[in-house]
């Protein structure tokens, strides 16, 4: 579980099958990728995403997987259970679980998800999202941090085009629209696991939208993935474009749309997060 | 069940909670709401919705649901089972799930959902998507029928702004989006339940953008609200603008995002799915 030959992501993501107990599994958080007052959210839903791509019942791959935050993960152990609910013959459904022992060493469940996998076939493709026309990564500044004390940032190389961190929490803000460059700051060639990571990747909207870091946390997120294992090869360990924004923020909660493009210019995912908020 | 003096809509989302069983209920699929194969996903998305909000131990009002259609729903009784998983100060999060006996007479699960319910407080708000500036219902054409055999629609006048059904299936397709002012037929005022049920009205995206209505089906739906009591109630019997558009189509699915917005321009709800297309 600490292998340090291993990179941070897949130390982060190991999970370790309970014997005699299929789609069962002991993991540990992880330091690299922790928030203010617990895992990044990216990181457990990449780790919810393992289960099932490490359960031998397995078909086909991501299609849409939504994580729902039920309440704080702490540093230590954790289970995750992998349940395919039902099997069809193109797609498939699974409930997925994290589940941390209380105090009196109960069980608890801290992170539900649903997902489906999907067999895939050759059909007419088509993106009517158009991709946005921006400077290349490495004419910008990369984001040093976040907010003291937050780890996974550094995980990730984050080149702000427009919508970067407020340089003055002043109140001054006038949109919900961020733009990056990103990539995994150690080079590793994306997956569907790191992909899932880096839909949560956008910092709360609130924050840029009122140059106000209130206390905010993603309630539930929901990703649709566009791409497969050849499109993913492809991307390797390149930047992706990550462009999201808010839409409705409203009486403690908003939500906020993202996109994910290859630097080719291929959709990869599409992601949307109801986040909660203060004040 | 058949209480004829109810709206049609309550008739389709009407439960009967088992007794002794806390969250579980019986119903039965209605004809009113029928879709090609099975019922319409947003009666069907509205019904788990109904076994959370009749539950005695809900905290709030929806805020984020995700329906998950793993198998078809056949005509005949149904059970709805509402779980919530965790309860915290101010949300809560629920497992939803609708079963139906195979031939065996075994309960299998047709369909799985995810739902987040919240207490919410008045705070800074703002909507950072535009309300489009459209002609108003009464200057549009009624649209008549979706398809043969599809009872839903009828259920439902829909006003075609832009983006109604293709006139002509011949691949003619140029964009996937539509504007719509919509309402119950029959006046029925607003709650969370057809607020729901009309997240799903848009047709399949695919069938505009190609016209070309090739066989599809949602996969998974995901409705954030952004309304409450106070506002449904103001939104009352009116008309609902509703805006939904593709994102992206590749290899046998795609995504389309909608919003609901009332009449007075609050948006109520935003929302996303992914579905299944052939060839």
């Amino acid at each position: 579980m600490t292998d340090t030959a291993l990179h941070p992501f897949d130390r982060a993501v190991a999970l370790q099958p309970v014997e005699g107990q299929p789609g069962l599994y002991d993991g540990h958080t992880s330091p690299d990728y922790w928030n203010m007052v617990g895992p990044f959210g990216g990181i457990t839903a990449a780790i919810l995403l393992q289960g099932a791509l490490r359960h031998p019942q397995l078909l086909g791959s991501p299609l849409s997987l939504t994580v729902n935050y039920a309440s704080a993960v702490v540093s230590g152990p954790f289970q995750v259970q992998a349940t395919p609910v039902r099997t069809n013959r193109s797609t498939q459904h699974w409930l997925l679980q994290l589940l941390q022992a209380d105090e009196s060493g109960e069980p608890q469940v801290t992170t539900t998800a649903t997902l489906v996998t999907a067999l895939r076939r050759e059909t007419w493709s088509q993106t009517d999202l158009h991709l946005p026309q921006v400077p290349a990564a490495a004419e910008l500044e990369r984001i040093a941090s976040l907010a003291k004390g937050v780890a996974w940032v550094q995980q990730y190389e984050l080149r702000a085009i427009s919508g970067g961190i407020p340089s003055k929490w002043d109140g001054s803000g006038e949109h919900s629209r961020s733009q990056f460059w990103l990539r995994d700051a150690e080079a590793r060639p994306l997956d569907f696991l790191s992909l899932a990571a880096m839909s949560d990747i956008f910092y709360p909207r609130v924050w840029l939208r009122r140059a106000n870091p209130v206390p905010a946390g993603t309630v539930s997120i929901t990703t649709y993935f566009h791409t497969d294992v050849a499109q993913l090869a492809e991307a390797g360990t390149g930047y992706l474009l990550g462009d999201a924004r808010g839409q409705a923020f409203r009486n403690g909660f908003f939500d906020q749309a993202a996109e994910l493009w290859s630097e080719s210019g291929e959709l990869l995912a599409t992601s949307n997060q109801i986040v909660y908020y203060k004040e």
